[in-house]
């Protein structure tokens, strides 16, 4: 059912939140690497080797809007957004636990939707669900920890890259800032960048094919290209210089970008959300199939500090993503 | 800084994300077991065998007032009901990784406190923060993802329990519970049933204890000891019969009863928040020190339900706790 159409059935309040997780939990999907699933004080998994994790909050308002995106959606974006950091790791996310806080009024029915989405891209992803919380509040957050393995292979860093190396990018970056861009002018298309601010696309496998390949150093783009590649020259002390004519506008970005009076590079260099892979090889050649190269690394300079530059300057456009929303 | 003293430092919305996790994770504590903490896309966690994971949220005005415990006291809180799920596992909690939703304008001291609490009650159960979340929201909503190992020892689950075996209790119940009835109606002592409320005493190492002993099942008591003892009957399918001459109540159990006009009893019985840990064990020579003998479990009769009665009876009082706020 979508949200804005009748709630014809019980909240979430008057179900209960036992309910509601009985529901969730009478068919989930089950793994050898799940030994105990959900519906005791804590999930069992049998993971070889380290164990990776990590969480990510999506709250109404600030990662979502329900009048923007499904529940479907935006449960879908809850795992997506959380499978990247493994991915960015170079690991193979496992499991997820769910944290669920909600008004009472919430709809019964948007809650398993919700259910569904995180279902769904669990399958996407190959991570099950395997415990959670679910509790009142008057917002809608979310909460998804994500726990996964990382199958003998060394966990790619922030830190490891080292200058003279080639930077190169797997997904797609601005599509999700333009989605943005046309939601917040009350438009619903192009309905391509608006489905990617609702569920980024994921290079999902990329992360472990990148560890494979020698990926010096990694991150997943959340905040805009330039403000996480960032982190990543910051954590290796070295200067990234990106080459512009390397990005190939879309079509689609430059007509949201003409629409909306903003610079299409912009889009590409600073928009968050989308989840894409920048990493670090040692050479062009080590970079793998489907990978674009953006840029290389170098030594800062005399008195220079490590950051990121765009054929060979500091950019001057907008920063990223803020999450107390000064960037929005 | 107290909350409601006044908030003269900047706040999280000016000083912003980084910042505040750059000073909380300037100076962590750390383990043989972290490989990797606080920093990356993903925390790096060594763990032999089975990994326990669970997660928590805390939500203000469900699980928590600003004005009724101190930032401090709720990081606290926040670390110890999470790692009680992973005592009620029998298993030893190692990590956690901390989602905060929370609005700009919230002080960065109160962050900074909070990030105190949560270090100060891992310092006490044993666990590390490795990693967490932070964005903005209307409201503060914690989330608490806790990883844990079982160190060789099987799960305890909530389904092992047989009937004819003995039932026992580590911990407090009630005393949460009672803070609560004395912090609504505007007092703040007795201060120990207020603490209680505040930061729950859970008695960690327990659960550890109780498997070592055998306990055929456990759970924690998170909302009222009949609730919870009530998912272990169902789950092992048999009837636990409580006997209330057991239970002795605390003179300070009985003041708080007196001057609310609230039974003692359904405090013990039914109040929440303490995360006491309940088990069942083959006889009274199992249970180990420190563990009180609440009861018994036996098959049910002809045409019975598995569940919790209470000296043969079904307990008539108020049912537990209900996160969508009908039992408050």
């Amino acid at each position: 059912m979508p949200v804005g159409s009748s709630p014809a059935g019980p909240t979430l309040g008057e179900s209960g939140e036992f309910s509601l997780i009985a529901q969730i939990t009478a068919d989930l999907p089950t793994s050898p690497e799940i030994l105990l699933g959900p519906g005791d004080d804590a999930a069992v998994l049998r993971i070889d080797g380290p164990v990776l994790t990590s969480v990510d909050l999506l709250v109404e308002g600030v990662h979502f809007r329900r009048d923007w995106s499904s529940a479907t959606e935006i449960g879908r974006k809850a795992v997506a957004v959380n499978v990247a950091d493994i991915e960015a790791m170079g690991g193979r996310a496992v499991a997820i636990v769910v944290g669920l806080s909600a008004p009472g009024e919430l709809p019964l029915a948007w809650a398993l939707e919700l259910a569904d989405g995180i279902r769904a891209e669990g399958d996407r992803s190959g991570v099950v669900l395997v415990g959670g919380d679910v509790t009142g509040g008057r917002e809608v957050t979310l909460s998804v920890t994500v726990v996964g393995a990382l199958d003998g292979r060394a966990p790619v860093r922030r830190s490891g890259a080292g200058p003279d190396q080639v930077v190169a990018l797997v997904g797609r970056t601005g599509w999700a800032a333009a989605g943005m861009a046309v939601l917040q002018r009350g438009f619903r298309s192009p309905r391509a960048v608006v489905e990617a601010q609702r569920v980024p696309a994921v290079p999902y496998g990329q992360g472990q094919v990148a560890a494979d390949a020698g990926a010096t150093a990694m991150i997943d783009v959340s905040d805009g290209l330039l403000a996480d590649l960032g982190h990543l020259a910051r954590a290796s002390g070295v200067t990234v210089d990106l080459a512009l004519d390397a990005f190939e506008v879309p079509d689609v970005l430059q007509a949201v970008a003409a629409a909306t009076g903003k610079d299409p590079y912009a889009l590409l260099l600073t928009g968050g959300e989308d989840h894409a892979l920048v990493a670090c090889f040692v050479d062009r050649g080590a970079v793998p199939d489907g990978w674009q190269v953006i840029g290389r690394t170098r030594s800062p300079g005399e008195g220079e500090t490590s950051g990121v530059l765009v054929d060979g300057n500091v950019w001057e456009g907008p920063a990223g993503w803020d999450h107390f929303g000064a960037g929005r």
